[in-house]
């Protein structure tokens, strides 16, 4: 069993304290991580799992090569890319890729010409709304080319020649991803998933990676576990399908519990999206651990899903997957632009994610079901834990008769707890000290 | 399939665009039905049905002896009426049954006699709080004679010697009731019942069988109906009594879903009573069609019942049947009254209660239970139907992805609809696509 | 069938009519009960159960003898006292328990001995907020001594010598119950629980033993009862646990609902504890009962239970047994101090526990599942049942219609008067009707 940390989230605070800095090193990470041109598939996804592996070691990555069948998907040629940017009549170089990797439209096909500046709208991508960030865009099934930039930028465009270059390549080559397997005693899994796919963005999405390449490191360096734990990295939406269309009966054979790890890393909110199912243990614990961590979680439903959760919920595949987030995706302005940057997320917001996934994992590991051994309450008196009796009784004996009260053997411990009103891990050491009494006995 | 028509109401529109003067047609019909004096038995429910029938060819005219069993029941002997009065001490004439047959109690003995006014009042029936208004009054089942007038005329009434006159017939007959089978498809049936016992009333009831009269000819003249349709025009009480001792265990077998059609012709308000069960098809979508087409409209309980429904949905019976109404009997100030007059109605109240029955038929006629064929979301961009992606998609894509995630084979169409919050009648395009994509299979 | 009685009680009534002078005759008792120095063992008990016995001539005396096991429990020694007090130093009685046998810790060993002011404090127990109450307390199974006193008193004591005396005794003898069982034509059973463990206290808890005294009386005087009855008076805690461990398997297969009789005498509330599983006949019955009968009463949870539920109700027991009363344990100021006089209770406040716990006895004894004999609605005209119809049907009517629309075989009668929002106890003359018309057959 796995014993609950020292820094166990404190109930109802929103701000948790990281005695172990463990915030910083996965903002480090993140800052390591944010230059690279990541794709679905290519060479930035490589250097992104590369760095990730010097963290976790025991990575392994895949390669699928194009063409393969997943689903009813195709995975797509790979696309690399060295150098983009538009020269304008003066001479002057915008859209810079070697500035920011966001300044091409993802999925880019080559192109070096010189056109009108009519001929070049047709391909510039900005937001009206937003003049000073540029949008994040991406064509990865339809060959196009196009350049991103701020809409105050466009609107300076002169009339006259610009010349366009975009070198890229667009070749028969591989989806990489990569999976980590850390055994537990029991063959069935909890199973973490997070996106690769996103170039130089930060919340949305580095703060997956990231925050769940530190989870990994937690979770190798535990002294046992109950669960196995299979962890991918993946990019999204081809990577999922492609991991599911190769993994699918083992998945829903072993998964028990599943997370999406996306959107971990801002201070502004915790929130969470159901599985399709919205029951499921994943469900009942990321809806248990927000409403102890962060009461004022949001809530959304399923239809607002938008990641991997669409694929692992989706009718026939049915994994207990949920989304238990910092601000989701769609959520706040800066998304899918160049504001989401490395000052969007902080230490602070990235421990937040990283605390409010641990403690859900925690409490899947100390989930079981308990049933006390005794007809009728036990008689604490003669185990000395019951003091000489007037008004009442103190918080602490009525935590443990409630607990007795309700081990019946047929509701977990989650259920139990919810149904108490303690939280989970203020409960460990009282389940601890009773099954040493002999009093409680786990069924699971 | 049927296709939703041209007229498909406005989602939340509390007023319909009638662009086939449906309402127009029904309230003409309504207005050449109204003088007959109609009973549980007798010419007037007959002259009734032959006029409908001119609009129906195929409806077949039952006759039930008076005499036969039927339940706990007998059908009673048949009531004719050809005049009826009272005379009063200075000879002008009273409750005068030529200008409106409410003036005599329904099923009235014959009776011709000089009586003194006291010995009158005992027959004499009026509204103390609503002076002007002839109530409308019956004994079936008790032998009586009386006349209803308003209480300012009762009120004048002077001492003195009175002529009552009531040229009735009661006598071994028949109950007469109309009967239309619309085949289709499935052998499974859609049933429609409204009554023909009420005499000169509007909206309670000429409304009921007029608006079903409609609702029969639209459903005649559909192509093809996954449905068969069994549409009644009984008395209230006897004739569905009478009606379901002849065809329980044939309508136990096949109704999916029923209506007993009443009180659909003013303007005031939308109403719904359910059936016993509560959960029923025809619950689910009078519901379902309400909430979208008259949010505000009223939701009664089965505590509130007062029509047919009392018959098809008691013990043992059963039936899914509700009443999806404008202002309910009961519950406007000149129900069975003199007031419940064609004023009362109009072709606009009318045509607002076949609307929302006909897309009650409609979302039953779609609903079908579908499952994705594809695991994991379907490709789009390889079918032409994703654009460029940059922040969110189209309202129009989010609606087919929600569709596809949550046809699973499990739920039905409405369930699916109900999910999503898409007017089922929005959702019939995008399930036809998705079916010759070969993305969504039928399995009913 | 039991009849209602004619003192039936007022739905939404707060206060009850006492026609018998019962609250006098159950007050009367109380007092009598009052000065007997009760623990869970000893002679106070066994005086108690005599005095019961006079009331209750069936009343059979268990004696259960120390030592015995009991699930997780010991029966203890016997306790009894004769006398105890503090000799303080200019020789004034203190804490004499010839005044009031709370003076003295509950199963004191016993003491006579001279000591200082300094040692005198650690045996004494008073409350600081409330100076002028003496506190209730009791050390079963931990050897001690100790005095209580009104915190007044304490602050006043001067330094010195005080002479301690408590003539106790502490040596084998024996658990006391009393239980009394009724015959009824079933072998299931109801069951009434109730505790004489307390001294002079008076809501809490006198108004236990007395309201079942003389529920118990009520139900023996009844000409036939379908359910048997079996009630006892056993101590709180250990005298449940040791009756079920002797009678578990037998109260497991017979009893259908079960009452934990306990606070029942104030005036200034009405309120529920239910048991565990939450949703047995018992908590049907009793949420029942108080919604007409009180319909302001407070509700609790289990997580308030208090009493011996929490034997009844624990894991492996799960019997149906919920508390119907006045004001609960602990929710009180008086609890547990001198205050619980007899000055807090009175006969009209144990009059309303009576009547409401009668009640649940009578819903339980009038339910049953009951079937309509035909199919569609009885014809009430031939009947005579009938009356000429213009708007709308009487009350009476309405509810003779109601009962026969929901009493579909599947249902029993209490889930039937919920549904149609009538007193159980104003349906019986309509059932009984119904039964001679052949028209109702009750299926249990």
């Amino acid at each position: 069993m796995i014993a609950w940390s020292a820094t166990a989230l404190k109930t109802g605070a929103q701000k948790q304290v990281d005695n172990g800095d463990i915030g910083d090193r996965i903002y480090k990470l993140a800052v390591e991580l944010f230059p690279f041109c990541r794709s679905i598939t290519g060479n930035g996804v490589r250097e992104t799992l590369k760095l990730i592996r010097r963290e976790l070691p025991d990575l392994r990555i895949h390669e699928v090569p194009s063409g393969t069948k997943c689903f009813d998907w195709t995975v797509p040629p790979e696309w690399n890319i060295t150098d983009a940017f538009i020269i304008d009549p003066d001479g002057n170089k915008l859209a810079d890729f070697q500035k920011s990797n966001l300044h091409v439209v993802g999925y880019s096909v080559p192109v070096d010409k010189t056109i009108s500046r009519e001929q070049l709208e047709a391909h510039l991508h900005s937001i009206p709304d937003q003049p000073d960030a540029v949008p994040y865009v991406t064509s990865y099934y339809e060959e196009r080319w196009g350049f991103c930039l701020t809409h105050r930028e466009r609107e300076r465009l002169k009339p006259g020649q610009y010349r366009v270059f975009i070198g890229s390549t667009l070749e028969p080559g591989s989806l990489t991803y990569g999976e980590l397997i850390i055994p537990g005693k029991s063959e069935d899994e909890v199973f973490l998933s997070t996106y690769i796919c996103h170039p130089s963005l930060a919340n949305n999405e580095l703060s997956g990676p990231t925050v769940t390449t530190y989870l990994a490191k937690w979770i190798s360096g535990l002294r046992q576990r109950c669960y196995t734990y299979r962890i991918i990295f993946v990019p999204e939406t081809i990577g999922s399908i492609t991991y599911l269309s190769h993994n699918l009966d083992h998945l829903k054979r072993h998964v028990v519990a599943g997370f999406n790890v996306t959107c971990v890393g801002d201070e502004r909110s915790y929130s969470y999206v159901p599985s399709r199912a919205g029951d499921t243990l994943a469900d009942r614990v990321a809806l248990y651990v927000l409403k102890h961590l962060a009461p004022d979680f949001v809530q959304y439903t399923y239809l607002d899903r938008g990641s991997d959760e669409r694929q692992y919920c989706s009718p026939g595949v049915d994994l207990p997957v949920v989304s238990v987030m910092r601000t989701k995706y769609r959520e706040y302005p800066e998304y899918h632009t160049s504001k989401d940057d490395l000052t969007l997320i902080s230490p602070s917001g990235l421990f937040g994610g990283y605390e409010a996934l641990r403690h859900c994992l925690l409490c899947i590991e100390h989930n079981e079901t308990l049933q006390v051994t005794v007809l009728g309450e036990p008689q604490m008196g003669k185990r000395g834990m019951y003091k000489i009796g007037s008004k009442g009784r103190d918080a602490g004996m009525r935590r443990i008769m409630n607990l007795l009260a309700y081990c019946d053997g047929r509701q977990d411990l989650l259920s139990v707890a919810e149904t108490i009103g303690e939280p989970m891990w203020e409960l460990s050491d009282v389940v601890s000290m009773l099954k040493e009494e002999g009093l409680l006995k786990a069924l699971r």
